[in-house]
């Protein structure tokens, strides 16, 4: 089967002919592609950062944000069956651990991450675990939520979970209303009643907050955590989800952040650096989030069927990969890039 | 009556005839002391550290840990009537402001503070409020329990909260078994089954820690971390409570913590300085704790009087004042010097 | 001032003279009327079937659903001024039993009722507490949310309650959309994104459900299990929250309840009658749900603000009380009569 | 080998040769057993009480109460070896359903349930999943926690999802105190710091609780109810764990419970029978107990090995099994029964 692989790092990938994955144990799952993603990280991994975390040998093959139809099936595997729509979790993950059993699945012990540490959806088959595919809504195509699979799920999780504290008359600032944050806004509006203010030094983004359901929206222009407190009564937000986590965001999110708020940190760059002070006198807490889990991605699937969550995307066919790599990282992707094979 | 009071920073407080405290408003109740703390805040009141902080006029009154007996109520107050032995929450709350009526008094917006910003309990006589008293156990005299009333609640504030995530097979790292850490170890040994693991610099605290119910004790020597790891099969603490935060405990103790752990910021005085990528990769949390509500001073006088929760304190006549201050910064003091009038 | 009494059991109520109510108490507030709902509870009153229960003295003023704007206050008042819109929680409670200091108000241990123990709203003023009064946006006027402040404010309480363990997928049954139940679905509709299904006798009720938010509509014909067991693959919905209570709903409820669900008894009438042996093989739960506390109430006047919340009201002068209790009786109010002086 | 089989209901069970259980899925597990605990369970299904609801084919061998030490493992197996000490999870559960992948496994759509449905542990060997076994602790006997497996887990479940809302100053009701109920105090007595008080009408039943922790013992002679409201200040406990579920206990019990308490059913027999208006009136609930999950006998065997909780065993050899089965049918055993083969 054709398939992109990484070839060498700093080089471009390049298509070639591979074999197709094969069922070798009884909780595999081949999928065909319906979609795969084409994600910043998938940038970073070509140039090299990701070498020595993954330890992945070369040549190999990237894509980690997959949808498509299941094409076959170990002996185990009872949930999916050849045909159904699928969108695939992005870990393979080993179900005995004490995470899994706890149903916090991506803090598995021996988890694999196909597209980063093995053979990834740039391709047209992928093998994954009957542990990891959800099926699809029929209303649901697997080329327009490939790209949840990964972003849209930390979206998600760190949504949704940031959601559980929020009541009517809460404020929730989302800082970001890029990829990730637009995702943000729109679950963040399907489970909360509480007042979504959106801040981003791109106005167009501002724009685009907006439009999915923030209630205010607020230019990153130096008057920003001003702005904030006015909006909120000089008292700040009860939830910051952060979606930036660079470039001094997370200086500015503090200040927004109201006494035993809760500050959500999901984009990453910067250090957090805040004195211990200031955090035990107004009580506040800092809340890691990563990837969603298994039942997060069933969530997710959810509402993007009832339609609370639309991603803009466009699609190149496979072979086209470089043109999209090119795309996204020259900033002329509006929306998410997905290859279809 | 007589009262140490402050009478200018820099200078040792001086004991003088002030009037007794009157009632003045209808839940306002007048206290008869029985013990005040004497705690290191006090120290740094007196050499001007919070004198911009609190906004207070000189001359006035210290003393913010106090227990003693009901000696007049106003009008409305219908939860305490003379004689009645009570211990004093710290903060004198509004009970109107969102954060009073959801329990969350602590966050009151416009509370007082007597001993810091108002007239305390250096004295024979104090004035709070109804709002402010909790009715002791006839096993509990005032004298051994006013300690507890500002420095042991919030250690029973920050380890009740640990508390509520920590199963049987979980582990929890104390670090710092001084006057809040060995606080902290009765209340998490009272309300769960999880291991407890004390770290401290000093050895002698190591041995208090161990003596009042911690599993493990490590010395702070330079190999801390490794130890706790090896505590944990490599794996970190599902729950860090640090009642240190300073001297780089903050660095060591997030290296101590487990993947999806909470890290609870207690002491203070350095940065808390983390990485963003760190924070989201092991999916980690960060939770501010300030001193406990009333309903947590209720609850830990409930532990005291059970004996779970027991305070060594040295007691001190009232014009014995200086040598009680001298004691404590002098570090002549085991467990909690107290001021009995 | 006018104010309508029950001069007594069995007897109808009479539009009398009585004194303007006067500050007493520092907390007291006066309310001059600008709403006051007829509600069901105050035909059951004139019949005498609170008698026993109230233990109140006649004549008295009904009416225990009341707003309007701050009259006069008490010397201890810091929450609201003269000439403010507020909307009154129906209980007056202490503030220093266990219950209040935790924020459970409801379960206040020396609550006052206005309007079913003490004097209430069916009159040109009513006195309440600096404790019971919430400020009203400026976008509500009082007699528009009147009847939100006790029925209103019970369907809140449950659906909200509810909602915290409802997630994407999961299916909520509603029973009965009358006067409570349509509040009710239009919370569930804020605050979560579950499948909503309404179930009531009535075709009509089962279309207003439908219009304020219900994703189905099922009549209550015989049928209605089956219904909703098709309507969730055959495994019965996560939660049911039944406004009925009595007529067979609990029977037919129970059968709509998924394993591990949660039933919410809000109506009331017949006995709860299941099977331990059915409770423990399913592991479901009965939920208990009286009115809403303060800090519920301000959550429903936000949502109430945002058009979250809507009230079909009837109102009548004051002085027409007898046709809107004649109204309410026979049938002829569409939504909720309200008073307005 | 060697086991004990249902040949027929109303006949004595009959040790029989069977073949050996033999790997044949990737995650199977072959257990020898070390114990198999004598449940009451087991005299019921040898009554015929079961036939319909098992569906289970004669001849059956029985046993659900299981521990031992792995014998063979299926290939993809990774979380035991041959030769680990290790006790069963009652159920054989599938991992890929809702349920499972939450964390619930209990409620997983398709489990096994081995000495019910299917083969069980009155024998040398057993066969179960990877996912049912958990290692012990070094210092645990399989034949002494064996009969923790179903009833113990049962027992377990309960009272940690009980301890959840229980804080210090609340009290606890435990009604009945045998195999489940003395388990259940135990584990109440690690994991809160809530008063406890056993309720039974066997004075020695009232004596083991107070053995195992209860700080109040109450024999069920007709006043049982008015000596919890003298012990709770005439406001009943915070929750009821009822053991018992019969005999008017769930009536008594109702009386025992405090407004807003939980009641916890996990004794079966006869209806709960309450009105509706005293569930609303009280606020109170009803929670359902069925077996805990896989993570809640990893927590219960934490105990176990920590020494807070211990149960009382009685070994008979596996030939002796029908000389076990009439101990346990004529009241003879104290403690649990437990074949070792």
């Amino acid at each position: 089967m054709k398939a992109v692989q990484v070839v060498g790092y700093g080089e471009p990938p390049r298509l070639t002919d591979v074999p197709e994955p094969k069922i070798t144990s009884p909780y595999d799952v081949v999928v065909k592609l319906g979609g795969a993603g084409v994600c910043r990280t998938d940038l970073h991994i070509l140039e090299g950062q990701w070498a020595r975390k993954s330890g992945v040998t070369l040549p190999y093959t990237i894509g980690h944000e997959n949808a498509g139809w299941v094409h076959a099936v170990g002996s185990a595997v009872t949930n999916v069956a050849e045909g159904d729509p699928v969108i695939l979790h992005p870990l393979v993950t080993c179900g005995l651990c004490r995470a899994c059993r706890a149903g916090d699945d991506v803090h598995c012990e021996q988890s694999l991450f196909p597209g980063i540490d093995t053979a990834g959806g740039y391709a047209e088959y992928v093998k994954t675990s009957a542990r990891s595919v959800v099926t699809l809504d029929p209303a649901l195509r697997p080329a327009d939520v490939a790209a949840l699979a990964d972003a849209g799920l930390t979206a998600y999780h760190a949504a949704a979970k940031a959601a559980r504290t929020l009541r009517p008359g809460h404020r929730c600032v989302v800082i970001g209303a890029g990829g990730l944050g637009h995702i943000g806004i729109q679950v963040l509006k399907a489970l909360t009643a509480a007042e979504l203010i959106v801040v981003d030094r791109n106005e167009d983004a501002v724009g685009l907050g907006r439009e999915v359901g923030a209630d205010h929206g607020v230019v990153a222009d130096g008057s920003q955590v001003e702005h904030v407190l006015d909006l909120t009564g000089g008292h700040g937000a009860e939830v910051v989800v952060d979606f930036v986590g660079e470039g001094g965001a997370t200086a500015d999110g503090v200040r927004m952040l109201r006494r035993a708020g809760d500050y959500h940190v999901v984009g990453y760059g910067e250090n957090l650096d805040v004195p211990t002070i200031d955090i035990i006198a107004s009580e506040i807490n800092f809340i890691g989030n990563l990837v969603g889990s298994y039942t997060d991605l069933c969530e997710l699937m959810v509402l993007a069927a009832q339609g609370h969550v639309r991603l803009h995307t466009a699609t190149y066919p496979l072979d086209r990969f470089q043109d999209a790599l090119d795309d996204l990282d020259t900033g002329r992707v509006r929306g998410r890039a997905v290859l279809v094979p």
